[in-house]
């Protein structure tokens, strides 16, 4: 998707540059120390992230991830590749849908689906996938620098 | 507000203990090393966050922290004190409003605003604030367990 970016050398698309349709994706292994590293700067230590013994209790039956870990991937999307750097995050709603553990590969796709001219904004969809399963679901709102 | 805990020995609220207007928050400042560590850890490595040079040059004259940094403070209040383990994230909403820098502290809010019993719901008001400046706000679905 390198071709229609722009010239600043960071790479960003520019409000021009986006069209309803484009897509562009994020996927990683989520793994065991993606977790523990996120506890520690978020302070969202839930034994259901952390401790095996409380996890295996719940509906869950182990130990999952923080679904704003799976929801960063979102950001990182948006901030590195679609609209890429320049872009502003005005706002992100979030679904949490499944539960991800740790050496599941996480997706994130985004994907425009509106352009406000006038506002110099885009709508996103933002799902995180694993395989075929829906984890996260929601929309984005990013405002896109101008060519003028 | 431990008096209301639960009895499991991790200290979740049940759905009979939440009343509207129950608040609880957590509050870090935000540092050089969250920024970094977060970057790496979700993938998004947007220059904002990363390249003091490309970020001066932005309308916010210098590095920014992620909003999905700040954001992830309300899941530790959810997932960690109000309601607290046992509960299910459903979803959330996001707005971010201001710009928050490596240095400043973050104080995350949630308060019940209204407690659906039939689903064994609760929604939460979720802002983060730097002092008196709102820098994220929104709202949290949770399903929380009940004592019977």
């Amino acid at each position: 998707m390198d071709e229609l970016r722009g010239e600043d050398g960071f790479g960003g698309y520019c409000l021009e540059d986006l069209s309803v349709g484009m897509s562009a994706s994020y996927a990683r292994t989520l793994t065991e120390t993606d977790i523990v590293l996120f506890s520690g700067i978020t302070g969202d230590t839930n034994p259901l992230h952390l401790n095996q013994d409380f996890a295996e209790a719940t509906r869950f039956k182990g130990r999952i991830a923080h679904g704003m870990l799976s929801a960063s991937f979102i950001s990182a999307v948006l901030g590195t590749r679609l609209p890429g750097p320049g872009a502003v995050y005005l706002s992100q709603s979030l679904s949490f849908k499944a539960p991800v553990r740790a050496g599941e590969t996480v997706i994130a796709r985004c994907t425009v689906t509106e352009i406000v001219a006038e506002k110099r904004q885009a709508v996103l969809a933002t799902r995180c996938y694993v395989g075929d399963r829906l984890v996260v679901d929601g929309e984005a709102r990013v405002m896109v620098p101008t060519r003028t």
